[in-house]
């Protein structure tokens, strides 16, 4: 046991020393470790084509169009059905994806380099909200936005972030949590804390007025802008605690649509997976439940670092939003998932619950021993290809992939 | 009575109707309505030179300088001594300035619109934090930041809001609201989202990449940017309620250093003064009480709309900054203000409160019957002309004023 508690010593103190810094845009070819043409990495823990579910289907189609692989969506369906393609977990590959988290070669990804872990994260640059990739849109406009964030937002964002030195992230977490934002389903005030530290810059860099006008305009209208710089972040921030012995410290929670993996710090890089559940939410005019696919995304490494579900009592707002009842009860979710959390971040606190620093670093064992699950922030995608986002809900891990965790981290610590 | 319940409810369906848009930046001898050469718009009611604070001469003395009326500041005061400069409360002249609140003919101007009153609002724009001219700064670093913004901000403001036909305010104070600003004290949501707002547009419309990058960063950089679109809009909205016959209905509530002033919806554009208070507050490193000057500006607009002091339930980081107690004890001060307002504003709410609406409407019937004056959000400056800002704090408006207006109304009524 006084391993595990040493573990996790070190796991929290990973965790809270990290210094994530948004530091470039760069082509996914040639910054991802591994990847490789006709090479598609997808949220979640690993699954095969046959199991993947239909926005999954669908965003597959569409990226393998947008890479010029095949020449329409029904051609991309067979060439994936066929084996041609190599499909792989961004998790693999030290980068995150929301929903879908479609990463392929020619797609500009957000760099977040932790200055303390040296390591790196990756994740695409969100395309907005509605029909989108993300959710198994696949359109020739989906792809269209795609093609212009690659070859116009991508390089103006990557041009003034190395200009300007990048943006540090840590400090801009905390002022976002003064402003209602948890980071996860809600990123309006990170949002606009981005634009306002890298416009000027882009504007000192840039060598086309429309181009540059469009970029403003895109990150200025988009409210979920943050959410992959998010992600890239806390995947930055957790990937240093991946083999730490003995810690019982979530270090990644994510879903593919079909199951929801995590991995812990003592158990290294094994997945424990259960069936995904369905997000409890609200819908979009003229969707339900029925048209809703099982939880899906890689955004889940939001929760893993005490943001998204777990800060919801920074961001009363959000309670509404995802259907998580009154606003001025959001803080019981924060309180409750400090019950299963070995400790809290002083750096990252919320001013309504009196500076109550965010629940961090997952404990296995509590989540067991309470019966507490994470709670998860998540949006809702269209359970068939090509429609898009439908609502946003709250969404529960299951409890299957931590007692499997437990008896794993058991079993090599030799425990009983 | 019942006039005075028919003046209200009047009065309460102008400020809820009133559609106030940011619509253009112009120079004042352009736009302010009786405004001429050598001579200075004040904050509060009116003040002769002699009974004027210290930051307020000393602001003086940095405007002339900067009209060009006198080739250095002892030739500028000697000149204000003089009776060269004829003085004129902003409020005279459709128009309000945050602290000192200095407008003189070359200063751009934000133009809001209430495009249901039919009426404008002029406000000079926001100079940033610390050593500026509103806070009684006036050395040649405040002077050359006056004429950047005289030269390349403003007119580049301006341009971008032709171009993009304005920036509706009162959906932006929602969503502001929902991110933690009351707009007195803390304006930093809504400085990044008129940032978000006007950025594509001011990249569309500029001619010099350079000047537009100095003035995304300036933007950018300044978190109470916003405070003086706030102002401007207050104006805006509170200026079709000026004379309704029998409403008890605040109108301006404003500071000059020396004096506090209110106007009232049924007495018209008389002010009813008291000397003016000093807030109890924090300061900066190396200030202390003893360097503080009276409360200051025509600021307070913003609580006479229901934001600011009024709004600190929608604002817990606020409370610590200010030094009004625990974060968690914001919404008390929200509540207290409900008890003195006649309505409450159903476009503007508090999502940790629930949604409650901003108090909205101060009945100077409720303050003198309660004994609960406004309690307003105000910034602290050196009381010595040329230093700038030393604090933030809270200040009560003095009950005298109050009294003095329920004396006058009730007399204009015929009621004793």
């Amino acid at each position: 046991m006084q391993l595990i508690e040493q573990g996790n010593q070190e796991a929290i103190r990973r965790m809270l020393s990290a210094e994530p810094v948004l530091i470039d845009v760069v082509p996914a070819k040639e910054i991802v470790p591994g990847l490789k043409d006709r090479m598609i990495l997808h949220a979640g823990p690993p699954i095969t084509w046959d199991r993947m579910c239909g926005p999954m289907q669908g965003a597959i189609a569409g990226i393998i169009v947008f890479e010029g692989w095949a020449k329409d969506l029904d051609a991309a369906l067979d060439m994936a059905a066929a084996g041609e393609i190599e499909f792989d977990p961004n998790h693999h590959h030290d980068a995150v994806g929301p929903m879908t988290g479609m990463t392929t070669v020619s797609q500009p990804m957000l760099v977040v380099e932790n200055k303390t872990g040296g390591n790196r994260a990756y994740c695409a640059i969100n395309e907005g909200l509605g029909k989108v990739m993300r959710f198994g849109g696949n359109d020739q406009e989906v792809l269209n936005r795609l093609a212009w964030i690659r070859d116009v937002l991508g390089p103006g964002m990557g041009g003034a972030l190395r200009e300007m030195g990048g943006i540090e992230l840590k400090p801009l977490i905390a002022r976002g949590l003064s402003m209602g934002d948890e980071m996860h389903q809600r990123n309006v005030a990170c949002s606009g804390l981005v634009l306002r530290a890298i416009a000027s810059s882009m504007a000192k860099t840039s060598k086309d007025a429309t181009a540059l006008s469009e970029a403003l305009a895109f990150i200025s209208a988009n409210d979920q802008f943050h959410l992959n710089i998010a992600m890239a972040m806390g995947k930055a921030i957790m990937d240093p605690l991946r083999d730490i012995e003995g810690s019982s410290i979530v270090t990644a929670m994510s879903r593919n649509g079909t199951e929801f993996g995590i991995r812990v710090s003592g158990t290294g890089d094994e997945w424990f997976t259960a069936p995904v559940e369905m997000p409890e939410g609200l819908y979009f005019a003229g969707y339900t439940e029925a048209d809703a696919n099982p939880d899906m995304g890689d955004s889940t490494i939001v929760e893993t670092i005490g943001l998204g579900g777990f800060a919801m009592g920074a961001s009363p707002a959000v309670a509404g939003f995802v259907g998580a009842g009154a606003a001025s009860e959001a803080a019981n979710y924060t309180h409750r998932m400090g019950e299963i959390c070995a400790s809290e971040n002083p750096e990252w606190t919320i001013p309504a619950m009196d500076y109550l620093g965010v629940p961090t670093g997952i404990d296995i064992r509590l989540v067991v021993e309470t019966g507490i699950v994470p709670t998860i922030n998540t949006g809702i995608a269209h359970r068939e290809p090509g429609v898009g986002q439908v609502g946003a809900g709250v969404v529960r891990a299951p409890m299957a992939c931590f007692e499997q965790a437990v008896r794993r981290l058991a079993e090599k610590l030799g425990i009983s």
